[in-house]
């Protein structure tokens, strides 16, 4: 049994991550921080995981956390870098659920994210975590920038095509769209029901952040500089992104057997059948990205829809699928339940 | 591994049936039957099982059927009651999750679901599987007949205040209200989505089918006719029943502590402190009946708050459960999931 | 046309009612205020103001103030109290859609608003705004209180029952249910649509503030101390409150025309046909109540079914009609729109 | 004023189109029929409309249906095309909200919608009805076709920067988001709130009937044969369709201003700042078509972000805007609400 700290469990990828350790058979939690809610029980703010998780949340204390094994991050960007040295230091392993680690140009990722990076030579070291292209580093890794949500979906659709020259690099388009739990449990007036529920909108279409995390996943399969315009859409639901891919073709491959053979030895990407339309609440509330690959009326557009839960594949779940690489298990460990529909 | 067969199997409770076996370890799935729907791939039907369910539905086969260890009724009422007489005398135990073995009284059945029924002996047999008021019958039953979701709900919540006596029996009123995933996956206007979404109303308030089962429940609990006022309503959201009830208090008893120690045993029933509210949503997925009691401003009604998934404790987990006293595991063999929050 | 301000007009109740006066022929909007978006146009705030409100909200001034016919408080409670007496003495009318003159007790109020009364005698003067009790003294009333939203809803319910003495006093029962409107536009954690949204729960079953009000426009009413449970719970909806009403008859009257006759001049309560449901969509955006009335079983409980939109008749509708009343306007000047539905 | 027919006013577009023309001053509605409902009272099938509209459903009567001045048909497609040649004979002006008239290729047509059509002649006649293209035709027309719902959204979108040349037309990209309604009120288990709330999933992306249309309308703007590729998707929320446009530019114009100028005199299109991102709710229940215009990253795509209420600008608002013009009626009569938010 490994021992598992959890520094910022509080919000929805915290619960999220309580949710799938709490039945794991292969790991322990031995401690969760939350300075806002130290001394309170876990199951006090999440009455679900009554019966299921003991642990009252603690503040953050270096000491126990050195204590184990693996340490996950589900903090606001620009807390890790802070902590994670000192543990690295120590000989504890860290996955970051935040974006502290995900960027390697270090202006790019400061620009973005409004601040100076702490530890620009952690960042050289980490692996981005999306196993489905670093599989093999994520074993070793002693730091993971686990992805974003948004960058998963997207990166994970266009992969075979860009791999593999089928489309051209110019001219991408990323529409995406998520579920509200995308943007946290924080108190946000402009994430009330009231203000989201039965509407729908386009955001940050000038610039959102995940837009250079895409950029660099896409450019580092491609080769080269790739052209993407990315569009993020907040959907009136709690769960799920949907990202719907354009590109244009270069060549009369086969796109169905291309996605089909790329992925055919992966368990967390379902690749329908020909003339398939993934839902979100397909993959809800677990790890898998389903993914269906169109060329309407035969035009040399083609059209890929990639569907995850944000909160699953798209963040904790793909810590845990990361955990469970770096710590030797079965990449499935803990991850087998089947989405929750209707 | 026990060998299981479902009756029909392509409506919600089907699904839900198919996703807590498909991960449950003593189990095997043989066979899943449906009329409509025989030969299509249940994985084609529902998504969110491709890769956890290989099985296609086959036309029912009275053979097939036989060979199972364990039969689940997942069918429209009325449809159990012609096949289960054969089935039991062949040693299949059964377990209906209709409504045709629920009330013991023959003319108040055939009055309620309007037609004759088919084997009222198999009625005096069969168990009605409620663990927490039944559980040894249910161990030893041939045939249980699988509670409804709101009968589920409302005789949790009252138990303790009738079975103590701390009530009068007189003038008991449950507010309920459902989800939409209660009314089934059947084409039907009533239930799209464009005219139950963001509306509420209360619905069959003359009288609903599941009002002779709560009383049937309650008077065999309480030893004497109850006067109960039973009205239902529906949801704008897809899972969850949550029943509000009312009931004048005889004496000055401590409520909490009544609930506590009455459930102090039973894993499916979370007894939650005093002054809480639980909601839905924390029992999403899972066979958990949370409850609250209060007593509002030191007056003489107390008030009982009971949620649950009217799709899991409501009908295919509370399902499971019985399937598994029945065939000697533990009572949570496959029901140890966290409930999905948010 | 008459000069209308309104002070406090970010939330929601403010919007609605901007919605309403944009278009009501005898009215001139002359000045709204909030002294956190000053400067900022109100079709900025709101989009659907777009080419109906010109106006920007301003700083709380009492000159501007002072030159109006009529003011609308849509402020948080203890804000118009504050301001109310001066406006007064220079002949403004006003409508509070607060709760600072809803409740005639002093220190009850203060108990339950946790506040001292800034002005009790204006309380005194203060004419509840139900007109469906009190129009003629709203007509000459220089301050109203507007009702709160369950008051109006489980009054306009109880109303003909209690009135006419069919119902016993004790054990009055008020099950009701609200979209999330009600909690207003302010940042809070617990309104976000990842923790509302698909979940339903109880809220406040201890005590909340409508309790009093509710209780003293019934004990007027019945003419003595009634006894009532009042149980508010929050739907995953955005606009609507539904309240199921349960009382025990004391006679055999007939239950349908007591409404229909109490109501036929009414031309904002709509009592429905016997046997019938209203759905809160049905009042979506208007200011009806719409009323059902059932005696499930023939027993001796009688169940009412009434539905408001609680920013509309709870709240901006109620205001409007109460001023159309005041300065002698055909009573539904400007409240003659249909209902959206779906 | 004007008699008014409405055929097939049983669904969605049917309720609509009575909201708006219950409260229009200047038409007085005679007839509305419906085979299946013939006898029910409008306000009994639509209880929203109770006090408002005292019409029932009639029988399809040719004779009624010509002594009205113009005739709406809110019907299946392929039922218009049987009854419009003689109401045109007999002197009657007729929109048809449905798709009849809305292709002049009649091969097309006929692909598409799967049948022979009845009266090409009239189709050569019909005016397409988006009165910001057509307003002239339109005042003049016996015959309008109502536009669909995506190609009213997706052309006034794409509109300036076509007609301007300031993109390219080639790789047109419309990615569309409706709401439930857009579906219909037929019993269709597809459309159950269980199946599409809380989900979220493009459909028919391998061609859908509103292709052909939209192409139609952007070839005639633009001179030559586009090509576009068009991908719908269902949101789980009732009313409103988002269109996000996705284009070249050709050139370094000024786009802000190419909108703000084409749409200047145009009151049901509402060109919003530089910046912003229009929600469905700002349009929810009025005839207004919100758009912004974007051009991320000073890259060469321009992405337009159109809102419109599928069930008014998509379809009823439109009808009555037509119907304004054809009767010579100020073109906002009976369009002057403004839009429900929240």
């Amino acid at each position: 049994m490994a021992k598992i700290g959890i520094v910022g469990g509080t919000g929805y990828t915290g619960v999220e991550l309580l949710r799938l350790l709490a039945n794991h058979p292969r790991v322990e939690l031995s401690v969760i921080t939350s300075r806002s809610e130290a001394g309170m029980a876990v199951s006090e703010l999440f009455p679900n995981l009554r019966g299921h998780v003991d642990l009252a949340y603690s503040e953050p204390d270096s000491e126990q956390l050195k204590a184990c094994d693996l340490v996950f991050f589900a903090t606001p960007n620009g807390t890790a870098m802070k902590m994670v040295p000192e543990l690295l230091d120590s000989g504890v392993r860290v996955v970051d659920l935040a974006a502290d680690f995900r960027i390697k140009d270090i202006p790019v990722w400061e620009k973005w994210y409004g601040m100076p990076h702490a530890c620009p030579d952690v960042v050289d070291e980490a692996v981005y975590g999306l196993p489905e292209i670093n599989r093999e580093a994520v074993r070793l890794a002693r730091i993971v920038a686990n992805p974003g949500c948004y960058p998963t979906a997207v990166t994970l659709g266009f992969l075979p095509l860009i791999e593999s020259g089928a489309v051209r690099l110019d001219g991408l388009v990323a529409d995406c769209k998520s579920g509200v739990s995308g943007a946290g449990r924080g108190a946000n007036a402009a994430m009330l029901m009231g203000e989201v529920g039965e509407s729908f909108k386009a955001y940050a279409v000038a610039g959102h952040r995940h837009l250079p995390e895409i950029a660099q996943n896409l450019s580092l399969i491609g080769g080269e500089h790739i052209d993407l315009t990315f569009v993020p859409h907040l959907l009136p639901m709690i769960r799920g992104i949907h990202a719907t891919l354009y590109a244009k073709v270069n060549d009369e491959s086969d796109l169905q057997s291309l996605y089909e053979s790329r992925y055919a030895n992966e368990r967390f990407v379902d690749v329908l059948p020909a003339g398939s339309h993934p839902e979100t609440r397909s993959v809800r509330g677990v790890n898998t990205c389903r993914i269906a690959v169109h060329r309407p009326q035969n035009q040399n557009t083609v059209v890929v829809l990639s569907v995850i839960d944000n909160l699953v594949k798209g963040a904790a779940g793909q810590a845990v699928q990361n955990m469970n690489l770096m710590l030797g298990y079965d990449e499935s460990e803990g991850l087998r339940e089947v989405a929750l529909l209707p």
